[in-house]
């Protein structure tokens, strides 16, 4: 199957996004940094994520015919969470279709006040008088009296003197948290940038940012190159420690697939390299250290011990990032044990602390991360989830890309939806989640994971799931695509053990729930949100997450909130906002890490949470 | 000639240095960083220099029998100015033998008052109670509960959990002004070093400190390799400028020279290079640029412009020092154009500032330097001395080691001192002075620097000095040495022009005198002392110094003290002291950079200079 990239352009924000042909409007708008209201949690009934389609409109569903009149649907609005990408695209978003987090987050970083966005890093021009007989101040001294003091490293000071005399002593200065970064002959200030990544365990995000307006130039993303080496974080921290070059391995392999992407997004906005002056990192603990080549050998064993919690700042030129050769790395401060650098940027982006709790913040993750906000408190711990939602360890899953199944319903039959509107390959996480709640719904999965079959399925389950439940193997399997229809040679099928790891996955986010929950003397019903943040938990749809337990099913729906990716968001307000950064590690120091395996109630817990919920 | 080198131990401060044989005992305690007290110029006439053989006593001289008694010479009592080194040693000296400035040094640095002698290194062994279950502090919070707070760098915090680990969270600490170093397995608190380096022109010295209690374990000195490339400042700087890898060969000779004294020092005081933490470098601005790779162009042209005047911090392994791998070097501060750290050291060290003036601090080298002290104000200047003084540039000129004629004084006939008390192979600098001074005082030298033969010579010339002037390829010379007596092939002759070196080397000092104090309204008479420093320095006679006009000739003699290696003692002082450190920088803020060459009378006083006084 040949994959074509699409441009589609967001207004008025003007980011634009190479997406593959059939991407989910939703999701192309994530990528750029955008995400989009969607209280229905993408199932076409609040009419919530309006968007325009000045360029590339693809044709209108069902669900766009009854939320548009015929005129409306002719000038181009759709609902996102309904629209696909198939052409190259002009879309308009317009501010109301939003998020609200996301809209405070724009204004905050357009906001013109010094203390909201003034960034670490700051560029000003300026004319100094060249020295003269009588006249013999130092460079570095000539240059502060115009700029204010600096603190220089022996780089930038080695430097300084040829840059000043390049253009008469006229030049921009470059300068960060007071450290003077380089003098660059000529104006330069419109030339300003930096660059937010999620480091994620399985996915990288990045984010070219203008420094002077706040803006988002260009985004990127791509599977962790590190998956190679293992999995999850404990398959990785086992690697570092076992193979001589481990550490180095990991380290190589993260840096080099982000330094790739900084040189795409400079290209894509058609900017210099060297123009970049900061690269702002958000992962968690084990995920940031690897960056950093950090032996992680005290992260693999009780009770997982971090190097520091603190911001970490390092030169990106040592660190084998190809931007200004003296610009720098920041790396979010981290709570505790897993939970990282990714869960401060969440609890900052999102503004958890901003409004009463109790609220939940919750990223769905190859590692799960929970966040309380409680009486003022904030704890937060981290589950181990596994790849499962991102479509690993499952026989036949896959990331959601072109050819997954993303969807599954059961009307009086089994419906499927496609990404790209292509012969299904394999499916991805959320239909994994919604196939198992459908099957709870029917009875043909036992509160327990087990697959009924035969005799033991109910007698109302419909006709069409019952014939799909087969033998595999000697064990029970559920038939989703049967071969003639399959994109691949083989068949669609989900097995008894995909249910478990499923189960295992979904159990280990909701026993972390639980027992935050209980520490804190709260019952779920008295959550006044759940945030749900990480690329994968925009996707999946309510009702099926809090069918199979994943999302505490005793809260209404509507007080579950999608918040997109939170740790890219995080990064770009550290870049864009030095007290944006400051406030993160307030947050890092203020919230504290629960270590969920040293609970008396764990085993407990987790093995009620392995058990779906009754209906 | 075979060269033999002799240990020479000092009591009680246990220091210990290695000199050639013959060396005068007065520089082997200078190179051993005390300076002896000798009011009298080292004429043996005080009294003052008093120390006592307690092994591998020189023969007595006359002056020792004068000033001693029978018993006190059997008991090794001699003069410092008289004796020199023939067999390994150990000399005692009494405090009221150093110089008084020395002394002051000697117990600031081993004062254990926090503010004075806090040094900007320093550990602490402590034992920290390891992670456990419900106790997963990151590793630096941990240790900084223990020590208080830390900065990071990327290197260290990558050390950190290995190195924590190594011996169950018991070890040293290593901090550098708030910033970690290292973590050392074990208590490695008495092992924590840093050297001071003089880094002058044509020598460079290196003294290996003990931050601790602020002694100083050993010394080292050795020409400056660069002198291959320049034998001043200006032509180094043009060698940097026109050749392209100019300024890396410049930078390289000094860093591979020092290096190698480090291990030196490190070797002598059998100590680990891996435990010194700083080096601290003093020099004049150029030497301080070249050693950091700083583009020195612009201190090659008017207005002369150093890069900064503050002190510069740096990684010493990445100028190239093996120290401790996250060791650094501390660069002192310079106060303008050519007047740089080894002046600010000066000032420092000689405690100019602590008593009232008007006083002088004049550092005689290849470059001049001369610090004015009046009226609450510091003006400093610097004067292109050349390396005449150090021997260089005159056609029998050499340096003060064995086998230099080293002084010269005239009685009924020329009487020459020559060093190790072989045949003489040519002429030091101090040497230089003194003939020059003698020749004016019988007439055979004319005031405007002429040497004069035949009939123009007095009538009371000394009929051993009239035989001397000969007649060299046309141009009067005079014999120091007849070629029979001499150790080379050649005779000994100083030429019409080696005098006019003297002159433009004494005229640059004294027109930077003379302006000094005519901008300041002050007559030379008014002056309360004027401190002489530098290795040059401190081994001239005064009388001829002030009768050359080095010196001014109108201040009682008594007014002149020498202060010995002050930018090596600055240095010393910069490295057990954070306290020193900051003054080092307020003393650089606070002094004038008098540029002379803009002085209006600057010609006019020169070209005076250049004339020897009358009598």
């Amino acid at each position: 199957m040949q994959e074509r990239e699409v441009a589609v352009k967001f207004e008025p924000s003007g980011k634009a996004v190479f997406v593959l042909e059939y991407t989910r409007l939703l999701e192309a708008a994530a990528s750029a940094g955008l995400t989009l209201d969607q209280p229905c949690g993408g199932e076409g009934t609040c009419g919530k994520c309006r968007v325009r389609f000045r360029q590339g409109a693809c044709e209108p569903t069902q669900v766009d015919e009854n939320a548009f009149s015929a005129e409306e649907i002719a000038q181009g609005w759709r609902l996102a969470c309904q629209a696909v990408v198939v052409d190259p695209a002009i879309v308009e978003i317009p501010a109301s279709s939003l998020l609200p987090a996301q809209q405070q987050i724009l204004v905050r970083t357009g906001d013109v006040s010094p203390t909201e966005t003034s960034p670490a890093v700051r560029k000003q021009y300026v004319e100094l008088r060249p020295p003269e007989r009588g006249d013999d101040a130092a460079d570095l001294l000539r240059l502060e009296a115009a700029v204010g003091p600096l603190e220089t490293d022996l780089e930038a000071l080695r430097a300084l003197p040829e840059k000043l005399r390049e253009d008469r002593f006229r030049g921009t200065a470059v300068m960060a948290g007071g450290r003077l970064v380089d003098f660059e002959p000529g104006n330069t200030e419109s030339e300003c940038f930096a660059v937010a990544v999620d480091l994620g365990t399985t996915t990288l995000a990045a984010a070219l940012l203008d420094l002077r307006s706040g803006d988002q130039l260009a985004v990127a993303s791509r599977l962790n190159p590190q998956t190679a080496f293992g999995d999850d974080v404990l398959s990785r921290i086992e690697h570092a420690r076992r193979t001589p070059q481990g550490l180095n391995e990991l380290h190589e392999a993260a840096v080099e697939a982000i330094d790739e992407m900084i040189g795409q997004l400079a290209a894509e906005a058609a900017i210099r390299r060297d123009r970049v002056y900061e690269v702002i990192v958000s992962g968690n603990t084990t995920m940031q250290q690897l960056f950093c080549r950090i032996d992680t050998r005290s992260l693999g064993e009780v009770p997982f011990v971090a190097a520091t919690s603190r911001g970490i700042r390092a030169g990106a030129s040592r660190l084998g990032l190809n931007i200004h050769p003296r610009g720098s790395v920041f790396l979010m401060p981290v709570i505790g044990g897993f939970v990282g650098g990714d869960t401060v940027s969440g609890i900052l982006a999102t503004g958890l602390v901003d409004e009463p709790g109790p609220a939940l913040l919750i990223d769905i993750g190859t590692n799960g991360e929970i966040v309380l906000w409680a009486d003022g408190k904030l704890a937060a711990a981290s589950t181990a989830a596994g790849p499962a939602f991102e479509g690993a360890r499952i026989s036949q899953g896959m990331r959601a890309s072109t050819g997954a199944i993303d969807k599954v319903l059961v009307a009086d039959r089994l419906l499927l939806n496609v990404i790209g509107n292509v012969a299904p390959v394999g499916l991805c996480g959320s239909a994994l989640v919604d196939l198992a709640a459908e099957l709870l719904r029917h009875g043909v999965l036992a509160p327990e994971g087990r697959l009924r079959a035969g005799d033991e399925l109910p007698g109302d389950a419909p006709a069409d799931l019952r014939k799909r439940v087969i033998a595999l193997d000697g064990r029970p399997a559920f038939l989703l695509v049967d071969s003639p229809q399959a994109g691949a040679d083989r068949a669609i099928r989900v097995t008894q053990r995909d249910f478990r790891e499923l189960q295992l996955a979904t159990g280990a986010i909701r026993a972390g729930i639980v027992l935050l929950l209980r520490r804190a003397g709260l019952a779920p019903e008295s959550l006044d949100r759940v945030l749900v943040a990480g690329g994968f938990g925009n996707f999946i749809r309510r009702s099926s997450a809090q069918r199979i337990g994943l999302l505490p099913p005793e809260i209404e729906r509507r007080r579950i909130r999608y918040q997109g990716n939170t740790s890219l968001a995080g990064a770009r307000l550290a870049a864009v906002s030095t007290a944006a950064r400051q406030r993160a590690e307030e947050l890092a120091r203020r919230t504290e890490h629960v270590d969920l395996s040293c609970e008396p109630d764990f085993q407990t817990a987790f093995a009620e949470a392995m058990i779906f919920p009754e209906a």
